[in-house]
């Protein structure tokens, strides 16, 4: 194992508000081992930097690896982010700003590193080596707490001119609906983040409508929960998440206009709620959709789950740094 | 001028519903030399095509052009077509269905030939050579009868893998919205296309709105005399302007967010309404865009004119048989 092809290996890094998963990767995306460590945001970034570089070195020790053996680190973050300055700019998560995570991690390994956005990273690696490898253009949504996202096409990431492309939560669906944490009022995310199922439950309570978890106290009220109510038949929950489907489905037949997107892939903890969510979403993408024969366009789930963020940041540390 | 450099020169045709326009184009995008003739719909596609190869070739005969100083045919028509087949699939304009164009004209010609949608070819013109040539990704909106456009980024066109991306006037804005020429509610097309100003003028006049136009004969409103009607300060004739420009904003925020676009060019006969059209354009765009500074988006009317189709499909003529 240690004397083996001289195939230079990759390390991807996936930072989240709770925990850091990382990786050793092959360069045909393979996992070949990985960790996972607490974030422990409220110690700041200087410390979870040096933690995850102690991580790391950990990781290849484990393996009997060193670092010449790697070729570069792709870490993904939440942004907003430069690629191109390698620097975490802000972060509502993890209350980071203007973290050089980039200079200071190659300065810790001793590697190259290449820092992206993290549903950006998520995106690539559905592309790569998940649920979109067939696509020649896809769309992921990853669908939590918000709605992000990434759209792979022309073989690569796309990233935009600002280097923030991908905002998929903030297409505006409807002028006159919610307003959204963004601050803009009718953004998809007002309408399918997890956030906003719990938001309308609450009023639908407090407005007297008629449901299961009327009698649930309001904190233990999640999009779980209700997504539980839903499968056992609970009318508001169903209504919810048939909403929330529906404009996904919207918003993904706009991109079927728009860029003839043919591979729609649904990631995040909320796509447990696939069964609901599909058929929405199908039904959504009707009222869009014109600019291909509805038949060619796929909605699928993620097939790389927790470890999407971290194969594909290694996926993109091989794009920036690879031959 | 016969005996210059030996440079190969493109031809670029621009077929319309009335006119079908076309030029001898220079590898960099300027025009030697152009012409007009009338389509003539009713004659039906072999009589256009066989017209406008004879055009063709007089255009050369009158610059003292052979055949063999031609690099290729670029070809833009209204769709849906296929590019890879070279067949217009069906126009409703036009009323062709299944048209070999490529390889008719090939024969006829001699020469080789790309077909595009023409609001990609005027695109590709105004990225190429127009307003959008500093731009990294550039979005053409032609605001007509109806509202088409076209994508360039990755200093190329966006085709898709429907060939037929960029279809941008059917954006889904508000599924409340009004019912669009495709079947769908509030798409971007039937709130701003010179047809639903119209509508909604006549809608305004039938409910006893007050405006200038109301003693107008019906068939006499169009959308520049409601242009007219609004610069003279007509509130009804405004507030459609107003509406039609918000909505292109709206729908530009949201590729601002999906795809970091940071320059909006905005062609076609209603683009002359700029006046009204341009500070509506950036409220709705503030209404939706976040995933850049809005400072650094650009919105500014089309450069090339009527000349976009013609020099964009000589452009795309070079793109695809250029070395």
């Amino acid at each position: 194992l240690l004397a083996t092809t001289g195939e230079r290996l990759l390390l991807g890094v996936d930072l989240g508000g709770s925990a850091v998963k990382y990786g050793l990767i092959t360069s045909e995306g393979a996992i070949v081992d990985h960790g996972k460590i607490p974030t422990l945001v409220e110690r700041g970034p200087e410390d979870i930097l040096h933690r995850i570089a102690c991580a790391l070195d950990e990781l290849l020790a484990r393996d009997g690896r060193r670092r010449t053996d790697i070729l570069a680190v792709g870490f993904g973050s939440p942004g907003p982010l430069s690629t191109q300055r390698g620097v975490v700019i802000d972060t509502p998560n993890l209350q980071w700003k203007d973290v050089p995570v980039q200079a200071t991690l190659e300065q810790d390994l001793g590697l190259p590193l290449v820092l992206h956005n993290d549903a950006n990273a998520a995106a690539y690696g559905e592309f790569w080596k998940g649920a979109g490898r067939e696509a020649q253009i896809m769309v992921l949504y990853t669908l939590g707490t918000g709605v992000g996202g990434g759209i792979c096409l022309n073989n690569d990431l796309l990233v935009g001119p600002g280097e923030n492309a991908g905002e998929l939560g903030h297409m505006v669906l409807d002028p006159h609906g919610p307003q959204c944490p963004c601050g803009h009022f009718g953004c998809l995310e007002a309408f399918s983040a997890a956030k906003a199922i719990v938001r309308d439950m609450l009023i639908a309570i407090a407005s007297g409508e008629e449901t299961s978890l009327k009698a649930v106290d309001q904190a233990a009220i999640t999009a779980k929960r209700i997504f539980e109510a839903a499968r056992d038949g609970d009318a508001v929950a169903r209504r919810l998440f048939h909403r929330a489907g529906w404009c996904l489905g919207l918003a993904s037949g706009n991109l079927v206009n728009v860029l003839n997107a043919e591979m729609f892939v649904f990631g995040g903890a909320m796509s447990g709620a696939w069964e609901i969510l599909h058929p929405a979403i199908l039904e959504g993408a009707r009222a869009s959709a014109m600019a291909m024969p509805f038949e060619e366009i796929k909605f699928v789930r993620a097939e790389l789950g927790e470890n999407a963020g971290m194969i594909g940041a290694a996926g993109l540390a091989l794009r920036a740094y690879g031959s």
